[in-house]
């Protein structure tokens, strides 16, 4: 069978899965989330054997030892897919809820009640615990899931999927709403794409390149997130010490991920006080300053920055600083290069806070806040399955409730239209 | 200039417009609106003018009396356009208005607010009303937009743009923030689809070919209406009168839109009392019934219907009609041949009408109306930009709501991430 008939039969049956786990309740979801939990513990040795063939093939292939490690799966692996399984059985059911109600003139009861979105293909990188936490969140939303991870975790996604499937069919539930693709061939990628007649959603997590590719080949609508160019900008009177803790705990915490702050933003007014006390605290950390011609004024041993500087995403033990004269200029720099991701200002001024929220035009806006909090745990929404940079669906962090859609329902008593 | 540059140039300024728009106070966008409504009626003459430059080089082109009829601006066009602008005007602005708001127990507040969407893309056939319509409704969320009309409306698109930003001007605000795409070139229509850096949202309005190229091309996110092949399904104890009243509503008193009735469904138990009642309705009318044999053995007059009948949207006097033994086969029927756009269930009974909202998976879901009721106005949400049959970011009818997004904000106050 040719790779694209194969990927077409997955997404045509997926579809027709994808009926069932909608109709299904929220005890039947979460009793099946709460079994698999119980049944990756139980089947620990067999996953870690198939992740082993995984492991010999990457090692054949030369991988370097940091994707080795993100591949390998580990009794605690293993325990933090069964506790995000236990955690989304415990959030709240987005399907059947009503959003609101109005009544119309004719008498007609109008409402929005929430539906889930039908079939989502998630292409993705290497790590295998993706599998099961996107799997459990596209379940609980009441969706069926293709799933297509990186080729180095076949064996390792395909034993995943069939202890899934063994809890599905005891719970008389289809398996098919939850499949892994079963090829390492890249075909199945552009495959999966075409099938706009079954697949409602597209979500690839990984780098650059992967979204561009998708964006570029799909028919289907894709969230989409792409780098996050995050800022914190220190207001003319901020407090010192917040915002260098702010600062500080964007940036370090922990650097390598899409939340963490890569350019600081200083008034003049403020920075002769704050640069050199927020300087002490990097350096420490062995953090790299890059700066402005007037960040360098006051801090003589900060490398300079160049154009290059603005837009990098670091992920990485760097920062740029730049000095600005007021906030104008700070949300300007921030709608020129940054990625309408995170953005924080530290101030006491009441005006300015407002304005800030209003006018920077990013997924999550903080005032006084670390922009480490631009999370779905940490919002409060939940286990989330990554965080949208573009505008239409969703924008910022996605939980559950973002993996469902609206439908109008319609109560009359026999009203036509005249 | 080559298209390619003009079209980009284009977008680049309403993504810069976009800014200044979204900044609007609703005050200042309500007066632009209502200025625009005077204008058009007092600059009636110079509108006819350049529409009859259209209307007589489509005659030369010789097109057909309707599609010149749907090109031609009346006294009355005008005056349905200014009434247009002034209902949006008067509209609830949703920008800046808070979704809801939750605290975490860090102390951090995290709220949902709604913003525009940046810039949109319309793309569309001959009417220019459309125009000023989608115009309004796009400024009115804080949104900049693109217009790409029928190549046969242009002069008229150009003169009611030039109004547009004779207002805007006056108001000091940027005229880019409305622009008509100046060309009859077609590939302005393709380099459009790849301004992915500065256009946020397509939406295309027409017919099913205009929306297939639009979806094939577009690297950006496009909200598509594809065709609406609406079901009423007449439960086996409906009220006899009341289910022929929504079932005649619905096919005739529009044949020729999207949320008019193709296929009629009816439970066998009813068939032998409601089909005699129903065709004589529908003969009177004119409206050519098309049954399955069951039908036909009721109503010998019916044609047969085939194999074509069940999907098509016929958007004429003409219905569909067969005959089920229970709801699930109507359930099947609507999710195997309809186009998730309207269904409607006429009954008596709790129990069959809730199922039938929940499980029927379709934009708009109704108990007992018609499903003419599938309309931005008649379902109370003012003015509408299209009906979404696809699910991601709005499914059903698009207000003005549907044409913005929200953002997360977070109140702190010193709050790091452990």
């Amino acid at each position: 069978m040719s790779i694209e008939t194969t990927i077409r039969e997955m997404a045509a049956a997926a579809k027709k899965a994808s009926v069932a786990v909608a109709r299904c309740s929220t005890q039947e979801k979460d009793r099946a989330l709460m079994a698999i939990a119980d049944r990756l513990e139980k089947e620990s040795a067999r996953i870690q054997a198939e992740n082993s063939e995984d492991l010999k093939r990457a090692r054949e292939m030369g991988l370097t030892a940091a994707m080795i490690d993100r591949l390998t799966v580990k009794d605690s692996t293993i325990a933090s897919m069964a506790g995000g399984l236990r955690e989304v059985a415990a959030l709240e059911d987005p399907v059947g809820a009503i959003q609101k109600t109005w009544r119309r003139p004719n008498g007609l009861t109008v409402s929005k009640m929430r539906i889930p979105l039908g079939v989502i293909g998630i292409i993705y990188e290497s790590r295998p615990n993706v599998t099961i936490d996107a799997a459990a969140l596209c379940f609980k939303a009441g969706n069926a899931v293709i799933l297509r991870g990186g080729s180095e975790a076949l064996a390792s996604n395909q034993v995943l999927a069939r202890i899934v499937h063994d809890v599905l069919n005891e719970a008389g539930l289809p398996k098919e709403a939850v499949q892994v693709v079963p090829t390492r061939d890249r075909e199945a990628v552009t495959a999966l794409l075409a099938q706009e007649e079954y697949i409602d959603l597209i979500i690839p997590r990984g780098g650059e390149s992967l979204i561009r590719f998708v964006v570029e080949h799909s028919r289907i609508p894709v969230l989409k997130h792409y780098k996050g160019v995050c800022h914190v900008y220190v207001d003319a009177d901020a407090d010192i010490e917040m915002a260098a803790d702010i600062a500080f705990n964007s940036k370090v915490q922990r650097p390598g991920v899409c939340n963490a702050l890569e350019t600081l933003l200083v008034h003049e007014k403020i920075a002769e006080d704050f640069l050199p006390v927020m300087a002490e605290r990097f350096g420490k950390a062995g953090v790299e300053l890059r700066g402005c011609p007037a960040t360098r004024k006051i801090l003589p041993a900060a490398a300079g920055a160049t154009d290059a500087d603005w837009p990098a995403e670091y992920l990485d033990m760097i920062l740029a600083v730049k000095v600005v004269s007021d906030m104008d200029e700070a949300i300007e720099h921030i709608g020129k290069y940054g990625s309408a991701h995170t953005e924080a200002i530290v101030t006491k001024d009441y005006t300015r806070a407002h304005r800030f929220l209003r006018e920077v035009d990013s997924s999550v806006v903080l005032v006084n806040a670390s922009t480490r909090f631009n999370d779905g745990g940490q919002l409060g929404l939940g286990a989330e399955i990554g965080i949208s940079t573009s505008k239409l669906h969703a924008f910022g962090p996605m939980g559950v409730e973002e993996l469902t859609t609206t439908k109008f329902i319609v109560l009359g008593e026999g009203q036509v239209r005249t």
